[in-house]
C-alpha cells in the first residue's frame, strides 16, 4: 500500500502540541517521527510515495462528531442530507467520523431500527460512521434487545424526555433501560427537557396566537432543561448508569452536570456550536418567519441571560467534554415552512455538520479555548467516549490514518452561495468569519479533501464498531 | 550517539494507550513506531544500538514530583535527603524530573536564595531537577527580583500562610506577590493553612501537655486549612494569577478549589499520597513517639471524616490535578526526635520520593483511578503546570527521552531493611505492598535503573529551565 | 358569657416569652395582662368565672396539625380514625385545630369531593378543622373549579408526583395546577416522591422475594424524593407558584428546598416527627412483619445516613418551615396485614396526631429547638402557612382562645394499653417518655382536656374557613 | 403614675397584626386589649389618664438600632453627633434603643474604655442605650477583662478584620477572643473586611494619583469582604463561637452567612439602608468631592453588579436578620474634607440613626419585605440578638412601654434644611420620599415625639444591661 508522509507540520494533541512528522501507511499511522530527513539513515520523505508539507500548519486527529440526525423522518418530512451528502459535507470541514442516530419507533423493533440505519448509510458515506441507538419504546421485548447492541458494536443508547407521543419516555422507562446500562456498559445518553411541560406551555402560547419560530424558545424555557438534567442525574444515581447529556444550552442545566461530576458520578455534558454562538434575541427572534432556520432544541438562549459565556466557561472548565453538532438539516422551502402559523410544527434542527471544527477553532482564535482543547473536545474525547480511542481521536501508532491539516493561516468564509456542502437552502452560519482553513483531510489513509477539490467517493466510509466508553472514570 | 528501541511495549499516555515501539536516539525520542521489525524497508530492531523488551509492559512517561525539599534547614535541622541521595532514589522510583524549592529567607535577596539552591544541587543531582522559589520575605526589592525569575527558568513560587515568624507571609504580602503572578505569568504556589490561628491551638494544647505527635493534626485543623485555601482564591480572583495549592488534605479545601475552578478560576490542587492512604487515627496516632514519622503539614486527616477517599475521589473528578510528594525526610534519631516532649519541635516532613510511582499505580490497581489518569497525574500534568511540556511528561517526537518500563505482573514491597533508597532511618510506607514494579528507568536516554541494578551516576541530572505554565485556561 | 383568666403561666410565643395572664371572654381572648390582683383598680382574678393557675406552666397556642387523613380510603381500606375519634385524641394531645385532606378522585368532581369531606366531618369534630383539597384529577373542569375553593375557605390543594393510578398527576397537570396557584394565590401543596420510578423498584423487589415492610423504604429510595422536590421546584419557578412539600424525611430533598428559598422562591417544607425520631433501620427493619405499623410515605430513612439530624438541623435553620403529622392510621389486624408477603399492599400511614406537641417538646428538652421555636412550628407557622393567623396560631387579643397550659415538670408515657386515644390498636410511639405534659386545653374558651378528663363533645368543633397564606414573602 | 390608652390601632409584630389597644401604666406595657369601650365593666378608655388615637395606624415595638457610633473619634477627628443629639435624632425617627460601641483602644484597659463610654452617655440621651464593647487590643489581660463585661450588662464584643494599625486583630487574637465568646456565651461581632489587602490596594491607587472618594469603594473590593466573612465563619466554627457580621454589603459575603447557616452555625448578618439604597455608581461616585458624603466602610456597592437587590432578597430569606444604620456621622466642612485629595483620610461614615424605621418601612410600600418582617428586622430580632427582648422588641404586658404609632398614611421628605435632627452639615439621604410617618414615640411610658413636637429631654435614656442573646439556635 502506498505511503505518505505529513512533515513539518505541528501535531496537536488533547494535551500538548510536538513538531513531528506523521508517516501513514496505508489506512494507517505508521509512524511519529522527528522531523528531518533521516531515520537510522533511511531517507524517510524520500522513500514514501507522497509528501504532504504541513510547515506552519496543525496536524490534527480527524473531527469525530458525535452527535448526527442524517435523513432523520421528522415531523413529517425527513431531515435533508442523506448519508452520501451529510458525509461529505462533514469531509469537507474535517470531520472524518460522525455518530448517527439509528432509530426504533413506537412499536418498532430495535434491531429493526438499527437495520433500517445499516441500510440508509452502507454504501454511501464519505467517512467512518457509526451509530447510537434511539430508543423509543422501552418493553420487556426492547430491554432485552439493548443488551445485544454491543456485539452490533453499538455502545450508546439514546432516549428522550421530550417529545410526548413521539420519542418520549417516562421516568419508569428510563430507570429500566439505566438498569440496561449499568449491567452492560453502554452509555446512556439523553434529550433532557420536561415534554410534557413544555408542550402545555407550547399549546398554551399557540392559543394565545404567539405563533413565531420565537415562542418555540419561549417554550423550551431553561428551568425545563434544567429539570430534565437534574432528573437524568438522579436516576443515573440511583442505578449506577453513565449518563450523557446531548445538546445542552441552558447554563443551569450545566451546573446539573458540573455538581454530579463533582460528586464522582459518570455523568457528562455536549454542546454545539450553536449554544456557542448564536442566541434567541439575535437569531431565533429574527423578524417573520426567518428564524425558523433557527428552531431546534434544546433551543437557542437568551444572550442577556449569559448562556452562551456560560457555555465556552464550562467547555473550559471541563464541566462539558464534547462538542457535536446535533446536524439535522431542513431546508426552509417544504420543510420549516410547514411551521407557519405554528412554530410547533417546523421541524426541529440545524445543520453544522460542515462547520463544527471552523467554529470551535474560531473559539481558539477569539481565547475561549486552548488549542489542544480544541482537539480534545472535537475528537479525543468524542473517541474515548465512545469507544473509538486508539483507532481515532489520536495521531499514534496503529491509529486510522484520520487526519486534518489545518491552516491557521488561512481563512474560511461561511455562507449560502457554493460555499457549503450541506444539502440546505440556507446556513444556519451565514456571514460567520473563520481565520482557519481546512486544508487537507485524510480519512484512512486516503486523501479526500485536498485544498478545495474533493477526491473521496460515497462508499469510502465504513460502519465502526465501537467499545465500551473509555473515559468514565 | 546510540540508538535504542523501547520494543512490544504498551505506550501510556494521558488519554490512552497505543501498541507502540519507542526509538531514542541519544537523549532524546526520535519516534514512535508501530511494533514490527520493518519501516519503510529498514529492519529497526537490527539497526539500534540496543532493544529493550517491553513486551507486557507499560511504557510511560517518566515521573515528574513537583514538589521536593532536598536538604533542607527545617527546625534546626536538615532534610536528610541531600540532592544526591534524594535525585538516586526517585530515580529507582521512576521519577526521572523533580522540582525542588529554592528559599529566600527572611532578610535574604530571592537572587542569593537561589544561587545557594544551585549550589547544592549542580553536579549532584540522578535527573534532571527544576526549581521554584520559596519567596519568604516580599519587600520591595524581593517584588522586584521575583519579575526576574522566570529569566532564570524558574516560573514559580511559593508562599506560605502558615508558619508566622519562618516563612509566613501576611495578605498584604501575597497580594503583592500576586500581582507580581499576574503580570509574569508566574504561577504562585500556596501552601495554604491559618497558621497565626493554628499556632495559638498548638500552643494551648501544649499548655494543656498535650505534647504527642497526634496533637500535631488536632492542632493543624482541617478548618485551618479550607480557610486558608479560600482565602488564597479569593486573593487569586482579586488579582488575577493563577494559583496552585500544595499538598492538599482537606476534603472541605479541596471542596473550595472545585469552587473556583467551576467558576472559572485557573486554580489548581496537588495532593500527596500520604493524603491518600494514611490517616490521623491510624499513623499519626501510633502509641508513644512513633506517630512523629507521619508529621507534616498539612497534616493526616481523619480517616473517620472521610479525607482519603473525598482526595481519591478529586483526583478522578480533576478537582485536583497532581501528586506530588512534598518529599522532606527526617529521621527519628536527631531529628524528629527533637521534637520529644512538644510535637511542634518536630521536623516537618515524610520521605515518599521513591515511592510515588508505585503508591499511585496501586491506586490505578485498587480501582480508584484510572491507568491514563496515573500518567496524567503523575507526569503529564505536572509538566504541563509547570512549564516543561513537550520535553517532559510525554513520550513524543523530540521529547527527552524519560521513559520507565513498569512491569504490572511485577511486585514491590516497601520497607526499610535495603529496599528503599532514601537517606532515612525508616520509612512512613514500611509494609506497603505494590503490585507492579518499575523495572527499567531511562533518563535523557540513558538507561539508569535496570531492573535491580542502578547505572547512574552522580551529575547526570541537568537543571531544567522552565516556561511558563501551559496548564491555563 | 363566662369568662376564664389564665393566671401565672409564661406565655410562649414565637419569638419569645411573657410573664402574662390570660383572659378569655367566651370563645376570645379578650387581653394579655400583666400578672397582678388588680387593673385600673378592678380585681381581675375577682372577676371571671374560672382561674385557671398556671403558675409554673407554659401557656401557648394550640397546636396546628396541618396534614391530617381522618377516615381516607387508602388501599381498599380506611384509616382507622374517624374524625371524631381522631380529632379527639388530637385534643388530648394539645392540638386544637387540625387540617385534613378532602380528596378529588380520579374522574370525580372537585366539588363532590370537598362536599364528601364536610359530610364527613361535620357535627363530629372535637377542635376546629378545615381543609386542604387534593386533586387528583387534573382536567379543564377541575382546573376551574380548582379556582373555586378560596371561596370556599380552602386555600390550599395537594397533588401527588407518586402513586401513579391512584392520586398520580403528570408534569402537564402539575404545572396547569400550579398556573391556578399563581393566580388564584392559592398554595400548591406536593407529596414529592417519583412514584413511577418507585413502583418499578418495587415491582423488582417484589419479584425477587423482598416482600417484608422493611423494602417499602429500599423502594422509595431517597434520591426520587430529592428528585421529584427538585421537579416540583422547578415547576414552581417556571410558573410563579407557592409551594409547599408536605411529609419531608430525605435530608438531599431538604437541601433543594433551602436551595429554593435562598433564591427567594416562595418555596416551604414540612417534616413529621417520625422523620426526627424513627429511622429505616430500627423500626421499619423490625423482625418479621413489625416493620408494618411504620410503613409510612415518603418512608422512614436510614439513621446511618443522618436523615434525623438533618431534620432537626433543617428545623432550626428554618429549611423546613412546619412540624405536621400525616396522621393516617392503620390498625394491624385487618388492616397493616392486607401486605403479608406484598409490602406495597400494607395501606400506608402512621398515626401521630396525639403525640405531635409531647414529641416536639422532647425536641426541647433535647436541645434541639428552643421552646420559642415549638411554638412556631407546630401552631404559629402552620397558622400563617394556611391563613389562620390571628384567629388560630397566637395568643392575642381577639384571637380565639385555643390554648394549651403544658407543663415542663409533668411526664407522659406513650404507649398501647389505656395510655392513646387514637383508634388503633397499636402504636408507633410505645415506649417515649416525655419529659413534659399536656394539663389544660381550651378550645375557643371551652376546656376540653383538663388533667385526665376529656370534658369535650362530639361537634365542639367548627369548619374553618381558611384566608390565603400569610407566610409568603 | 400616669396611664396611657393607645387605642384604636393595629398592633403590629414579628408574626403577625391584632386588632388591639395597648393599655400602659408608668414605664410599662399593662395589657393589650380588645378593643372596646369595656373591660370586665370597667371603661377603659375613661380610666386612663390619656388615650391616644392609633385608628388607621400600626402600633409598633419601638425601633432598636444594634449599631451606632455616637461621638466616636476616627481618623483624626470625631464623629458628629453626640450622644444628646444622635439619640434625640434617632427618637425623631421612631428608634428608642441604640446599642453603641464603647471603645478599647490599643494599649488600653477595656474597663477604661468602658467606663469612658459611660461617661460620655450617663445623662445625656433622650433613649435607652446599650453597649457592645470593641475590643481593639487582644492580650492576655484584656482576654480576662472580656470575662467580666456580662456582668456589666455588655454581652457582645466587636473586633476588625480591617483598619491595620488602628482597630485591627489579627487571626491568632480573633480566634482567642472568639474561644472566650464560646465560654461566656457573648456573641462576637465582626466588621469583615481584609484590612492588610485594601490597605495595599488603596496605597497603589493613591500612588495612581486616584484620589477621589470613588477609589474607596473599589480599593474595598467586595473579594475581601466576602474573603473576611469567610474566615470569620471558619474561625467560628473551629471555636463554636456565635458570630454576628456587621455592615453587610456584598451579595457574596452573604451567601457565606447563608451556608454556615444552612449547616447550622450560629452566624447572622446584619445590613445597613445605604446598602439597599445607595450605589457606588450612584452616590459614590458623585463628581468631585461630593461622594464623600457615602464614604463608609463596607462601601456602597455597584448596583450593576446587583449587590443591592440581594440585600433586599437576603432580607427576606433570612439569609441577613437585621437592620443597623451604623450611624457615624461626619460633617463635610473640617471633617469629610479632611480626605480632599486622599480618599483614605476621609472619615468613614454616614448618619441614618434617624431615618432607618422610614427607609425600611419605603421597603414595606415597595413590596420587598412584609410589614411584619419590617418589625422583625428592625425591632423584634435586634431585641433577642442583643439580649434585650421582653423588656424590648416586643408589645406585651410588662415589656417597657417603647411604643411607636406609625400612620402609613402620612409622608416624611428626608432632606437637609431643618428637616433632620442628627448633627450633620448634609443629609446622605436628602431627597429620600417615604409613604409613612412617625407619628408618636413612646420611650418607656413618656411620649417623646408627638406629631412635630420633641416632648423628651437629655437623660431620659438610661443604660441597658443586657443578657446574653437570645436568639441563638
Amino acid at each position: 500500500m502506498a505511503t505518505t508522509l505529513i512533515s513539518g507540520g505541528t501535531v496537536v494533541s488533547a494535551t500538548g502540541r510536538a513538531a513531528a512528522d506523521v508517516l501513514v501507511d496505508g489506512e494507517t499511522v505508521r509512524a511519529l517521527l522527528q522531523p528531518g530527513s533521516t531515520l537510522l539513515g533511511a531517507d524517510v520523505a524520500a522513500s514514501v510515495d507522497r509528501v504532504i508539507d504541513a510547515t506552519g500548519k496543525y496536524v490534527i486527529p480527524g473531527g469525530i462528531d458525535g452527535h448526527t440526525h442524517m435523513q432523520l423522518p421528522f415531523g413529517g418530512t425527513e431531515a435533508s442530507d442523506t448519508f452520501e451528502t451529510g458525509t461529505r459535507a462533514a469531509a469537507w470541514g474535517g470531520t472524518t467520523t460522525i455518530i448517527d442516530y439509528a432509530v426504533q419507533t413506537y412499536g418498532q423493533r430495535i434491531q429493526d431500527g438499527l437495520a433500517a440505519w445499516h441500510e440508509k448509510a452502507a454504501g454511501n458515506c464519505a467517512i467512518d460512521y457509526g451509530f447510537h441507538q434511539i430508543v423509543g419504546d422501552v418493553t420487556s421485548e426492547s430491554l432485552l434487545a439493548m443488551r445485544g447492541l454491543p456485539e452490533e458494536g453499538v455502545t450508546s443508547f439514546k432516549m428522550f424526555m421530550a417529545y410526548p407521543g413521539v420519542f418520549y419516555s417516562d421516568d419508569a422507562q428510563i430507570l429500566q433501560a439505566m438498569q440496561v446500562s449499568r449491567e452492560t456498559g453502554m452509555l446512556t445518553m439523553m434529550h433532557a427537557e420536561n415534554g410534557p411541560a413544555i408542550d402545555v406551555l407550547a399549546q398554551q402560547l399557540v392559543d394565545q396566537g404567539k405563533t413565531d419560530p420565537y415562542f418555540h424558545g419561549i417554550a423550551r424555557a431553561w428551568e425545563m432543561e434544567e429539570e430534565a438534567t437534574h432528573r437524568a442525574i438522579m436516576l443515573a444515581r440511583l442505578t449506577g448508569a453513565p449518563l450523557y447529556v446531548v445538546h445542552m444550552s441552558a447554563k443551569q442545566a450545566v451546573a446539573q452536570v458540573a455538581w454530579a461530576r463533582d460528586q464522582g458520578q459518570n455523568v457528562f455534558g455536549e454542546t454545539c456550536p450553536q449554544y456557542l454562538y448564536l442566541s434567541l434575541e439575535e437569531q431565533l427572534g429574527s423578524p417573520g418567519f426567518e428564524g425558523a432556520k433557527w428552531v431546534c432544541s434544546t433551543p437557542l438562549r437568551s444572550r442577556a441571560e449569559g448562556h452562551q459565556d456560560a457555555m465556552w466557561q464550562a467547555l473550559r472548565t471541563n464541566d462539558l467534554q464534547t462538542v457535536a453538532t446535533d446536524h439535522c438539516p431542513f431546508c426552509m422551502k417544504d420543510q420549516k415552512e410547514l411551521g407557519l402559523g405554528d412554530f410547533r410544527k417546523i421541524p426541529n434542527g440545524i445543520g453544522s455538520v460542515e462547520h463544527r471544527m471552523d467554529l470551535m477553532y474560531q473559539g481558539v482564535v477569539a481565547g475561549h479555548i486552548t488549542l489542544e482543547r480544541w482537539v480534545e473536545l472535537t475528537s479525543t474525547t468524542p473517541a474515548r467516549m465512545f469507544g473509538l480511542y486508539g483507532t481515532k481521536g489520536v495521531i499514534q501508532p496503529g491509529a486510522d490514518a484520520d487526519i486534518v491539516v489545518y491552516d491557521p493561516a488561512g481563512h474560511t468564509s461561511i455562507g449560502y452561495d457554493a460555499t457549503h456542502h450541506m444539502n440546505m437552502d440556507h446556513s444556519a452560519w451565514e456571514g460567520f468569519e473563520i481565520d482557519g482553513h481546512v486544508d487537507t483531510v485524510l480519512s484512512r489513509g486516503k486523501v479526500i479533501v485536498d485544498g478545495n477539490s474533493y477526491l473521496g467517493a460515497k462508499g469510502d466510509g465504513r460502519f465502526l464498531r465501537r467499545d465500551l466508553s473509555q473515559y468514565l472514570v
